[in-house]
C-alpha cells in the first residue's frame, strides 16, 4: 500500500489519446491493489509552444522533478518538419527533459506477444521466441553536441561526443540487465569509422572482465540493422549510442508486430519517464484509432521500475495478453483475418484491458 | 566493339574470391560481344597494410585514376575490430579511395529476384514487387569530418558536416534517377534533431520545384528503418546521407533475400568503383562458400554505367536470373527446400553464370 504522485505529460498528436488510456489503467491498479496514486499534468512540445512559447516550460520541469514518475506521450508537429529553419521546435522539449532529468538510459524491451506472431511483416518462424532488451544511451552523442552553420549558412555541422563516464554508466546497466536474462550482451557501434564508437568499444572491452558470466559481442551498426531482421533471436541485451539506438529500436518495432506495441523507460538518477516509442502521428490524431497499448505497457514499466510494484506490473501485461488472446486489435495490429467487430478504437481498447483487471 | 581497362581491387577476406568471379564474367562478356577488356590489379585494405604499411598505396590510387572502371572487393580484418585504438586501419583505404576519386554518390539497387522470394526473413507478400534504388552520399558526413579525443583521451568526438553543394549534387542525381523510374523520391534525414539534416531538407525542398514530375517525401531515419521492413513497396528512389545510407542499405539487403546479392556503384566525376555491399566476411574467408553474385552484379552495373553497355549488362543479369531459376544457390540464399546438390560454392556458382552466357 503506497502513495505515489504521477505526472501525465501527453504532449502532441496522439499523445493525448494514448496517455489517457495509460492513466485509466494506473487508476484501476491503484484501486485493485490498494495504492493511492495522485496525478497532475503538464505541457510539453508543440502544445507547450502554443501555450507558452517554450517547448519545456519551467513549470513542467519543476513538476517532473517533484513527481515519483512521469507518463509521457509524444512530441512533434508537421509544421516544424516542413520548416527546417524553425528555431523553436517541439522536440527540444523532449531532448531538454532528457538532459535536465539526467535520463541517460532508455530501456526498450522488444517482445512479441504470441497472439501477434502473424501481425508482423517478418516471418513467424523468424520471430518466434525473439526477446530483446535495448539500452539506448539518451543524453549524449550527436543529439547534444554543438551544432550550427558556417560559411554564411552554406555548411551545417553537428558534433557527436561521448566521454568514458557516459559510456561506462550505461554499459554497466546493460551488463547488469544481461545477468538477469540470457547473459548475452551485444554492443553496437561503428568503430571502423568513428572515434566516439572507438571509445565506446574500448570502454565495453575494459569493463567486460568484471562480468565474466556475460558473453559480449561487438557489432557494427550496419550489420546489426541487417541481423535484427535476419535473425532477431540471436540478440538478448543490446547496448548502443543515442542515434544508433533511435534507428535500431524503431526498426526492431517490426519484431513486436507494430510500433504501437512498444513501451520504453528512460531512467537516470532522479524521476524516470515512461513513454511509447512511437511518435505524435498527426496523420491519425483525433481519429480515436491510435493503439494505446504502448502507453499502457509504458505504465506497466513505470509500476515495475519506479514503484517496484512487480505484481501490479505483471497484472497489466497479463491483461494486455488476455485482450489480444480474446482477438481484440487496433488497426495497426489487425490483419486480413481479424473480424471487423474485433477492431477497436483507442478508448475501447483501453476499456478491454480495464475489463481484464 | 570497345577497348576498356578494368582495375580489379580484391581487398581483404572474401574480396579475393568474389572479384575473381566478377572478372570471369567480364571476360566472357568481352569475348561474346567482341570487346577488348584489359586488366590490372592492386592492393587495398589489410592486404595493402601487410605489403606496404599503407591501406591505400599511391600506386593503387594511380592505377585507379588511370582505369576505365574499378571492380572492388571488400576491406576489413577482425584484428582491427578488436583493437579500437589501432592507428592504421583497412577501412581507411576504402574511405580515402572514395574521397580521392570524388565518389560522392553510391547507388545501391535493392531488387529481389523472383526466385528468392522465399529466401528472405520478410514475408513474400510484403516483398513481392519491391524495387528500391538508394542514393547514399559517400564523401561527406561524420565519415570525413574532424574526429579525435580531448580531456586526456577521456572524451571522443566526431564532426558531421554537409555543405549545400554536396547535398544538391547527390540530390540532383537522385531526382534524375526517379524520373526514369516510378517518379517517387524519399529523402531521409533526422531534421528534427540534427543541423546537417536540416540543411539537407532545405536543399531538397529548394530544388524539388525543378522536378515537378517527381513526388517528394521526407522521412526521418528512424521511421524509415521501420517502414523499409513494414512496407518496402512504398519506396522508389531513396536519397540519404553517408551514415544513414550505410545503415539503411544493409538493412534493406533483407529485402533482396541476402546481403550476398547486393551490388553497388560509386560514381563521381572520374573513375567509378563497383563493389558488393557486403564486407570482407572473415568468418567464411578461404572456404569457397561466399556468394559471388553481388560481385557479378557489380560487374553488370560497371558495364552499364561506366561503359554504357546496356545489352551486355542485361545479359549478365539475365544469366544470374536463369541460374537462380535453375535452382542453384549459395548457402546464404538456400532454404530448407533447396536440394543439397544445388547448393554451390563460390567458383561453381560463377561457372553456372558463365554457362548461361
Ligand atoms: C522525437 C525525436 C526527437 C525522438 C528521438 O530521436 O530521440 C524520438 O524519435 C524517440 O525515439 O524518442
Ligand atoms: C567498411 C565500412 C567503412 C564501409 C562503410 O561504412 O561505408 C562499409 O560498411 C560500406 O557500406 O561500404
Amino acid at each position: 500500500m503506497a502513495t505515489k504522485h504521477i505526472l501525465i505529460v501527453p504532449g502532441d498528436g496522439i499523445g493525448q489519446e494514448v496517455t489517457a488510456e495509460g492513466k485509466k489503467i494506473l487508476d484501476r491498479i491503484a484501486a485493485k491493489f490498494g495504492h493511492t496514486f495522485t496525478y497532475d499534468d503538464a505541457l510539453v512540445g508543440h502544445a507547450a509552444i502554443e501555450a507558452t512559447g517554450d517547448p519545456l516550460p519551467a513549470v513542467t520541469l519543476e513538476k517532473m522533478h517533484k513527481a515519483d514518475a512521469v507518463l509521457f506521450g509524444a512530441v512533434g508537429h508537421p509544421k516544424y518538419d516542413n520548416d527546417p529553419s524553425a528555431k523553436v521546435r517541439p522536440e527540444q522539449g523532449l531532448l531538454k527533459m532528457r538532459k535536465e532529468l539526467g535520463l541517460y538510459a532508455n530501456l526498450r524491451p522488444i517482445k512479441l506477444f504470441d497472439e501477434l506472431l502473424e501481425a508482423s511483416s517478418i516471418k513467424p518462424e523468424i520471430l518466434r521466441g525473439a526477446d530483446i532488451l535495448f539500452f539506448r544511451e539518451l543524453t549524449g552523442d550527436i543529439y547534444f553536441g554543438e551544432k550550427g552553420r558556417k560559411n554564411n549558412g552554406d555548411t551545417a555541422f553537428d558534433i557527436a561526443e561521448y566521454s568514458r563516464f557516459e559510456v561506462e554508466r550505461i554499459a554497466r546497466k546493460a551488463f547488469e540487465a544481461a545477468r538477469t536474462r540470457r547473459k548475452k550482451l551485444c554492443s553496437v557501434d561503428k568503430a571502423n569509422v568513428i572515434e566516439t564508437s572507438r571509445l565506446w568499444r574500448e570502454v565495453i572491452q575494459k569493463i567486460a572482465p568484471e562480468y565474466p558470466d556475460v558473453e559480449v559481442e561487438h557489432q557494427f551498426v550496419d550489420a546489426t540493422a541487417m541481423l535484427l531482421i535476419k535473425d532477431p533471436k540471436r540478440f538478448d541485451v543490446v547496448v548502443t549510442a543515442n542515434l544508433f539506438g533511435d534507428i535500431l529500436t524503431d526498426e526492431a518495432s517490426q519484431i513486436a508486430g507494430s510500433m504501437g506495441m512498444l513501451a520504453s523507460a528512460s531512467i537516470g538518477d532522479g524521476t524516470c519517464v515512461y513513454e511509447p516509442i512511437h511518435g505524435s502521428a498527426h496523420d491519425i490524431t483525433g481519429k480515436g484509432v491510435a493503439n494505446p497499448l504502448a502507453s499502457i505497457l509504458s505504465a506497466a514499466l513505470l509500476l515495475d521500475i519506479s514503484f517496484g510494484m512487480k505484481a501490479e506490473s505483471e497484472a497489466v501485461i497479463e491483461a494486455v495478453d488476455k485482450v489480444l488472446k480474446a482477438g481484440f486489435r487496433t488497426g495497426d495490429i489487425a490483419d486480413a483475418k481479424t473480424p471487423k467487430d474485433k477492431i477497436l478504437g483507442t478508448a475501447a481498447m483501453g476499456d478491454q484491458v480495464l475489463a481484464q483487471l
